[in-house]
């Protein structure tokens, strides 16, 4: 089953400016919001706004065929893009939700945040688009 | 500033429809999804799906004129309708909102955790309908 919730992803055309009203409008701490990256293999930039319980995912489009453009022409100012849980095993994960009928759209790749990652489809989640993402194993000492 | 990503509201045209996504899909204990209430004031019925850090907040239009009717007539399947933080005190957050130039679409309202809360217009934050809501205070023994 899902765990915790790990982020909610935000589609925006700028994640400067994105940044600007986490950390202007809200008052989040500029070091609570994580440096720009490119995940060129999904076609997105990213940042991470840390609050004390999860994150907000920021992203932007990165080139032309980035699958966030689509979304964005139909909300040029932006959007809740994802829903993100955490869950033990993406493989796993993976194979419970094709048995219960659901669409997964990708084959496990590495995501945002190192571990590897599916989206399902919004039709079967009540129009909301569901990344799972294998949690990140614990350090050992 | 704002504290916990409290939930994240998730417009849907059946709420009984999506607790079993959330149960037979994602695998969430019947017990972790709360009974449906009704908000009259706001035109809407409200669960909560609890996850191990946050929620989802399901909800279903109560009435004709319900607020989350037009959501639905543009996304008829449901989707991502407002993402919620905590905040100390709604007054203060408020006035912040309001000297930092947002704009804030009602006076503090008694919510869904019954403790107030008031909702800052989508143009201020790149699409994304936010909710200010005061944390419940915690008890004394």
């Amino acid at each position: 089953m899902i765990g915790r919730l790990n982020h909610v992803g935000i589609a925006v055309p700028s994640i400067e400016d994105a940044k600007a009203t986490y950390r202007d409008l809200y008052g989040v701490p500029a070091d609570a919001i994580t440096e720009t990256k490119e995940l060129p293999a999904q076609g997105v930039k990213f940042a991470f706004v840390n609050l004390a319980n999860s994150q907000i995912e920021l992203i932007e489009p990165l080139g032309a065929d980035s699958p966030i453009n689509n979304f964005l022409e139909k909300n040029p100012k932006g959007g809740q893009h994802h829903v993100c849980f955490e869950v033990a095993d993406i493989y796993a994960a993976r194979d419970d939700m094709v048995v219960r009928g659901a669409k997964v759209l990708n084959e496990p790749r590495i995501g945002a945040h190192g571990t590897p990652i599916i989206f399902v489809h919004p039709k079967d989640s009540n129009g909301v688009l569901i990344e799972l993402m294998e949690m990140p194993k614990a350090a050992h000492g």
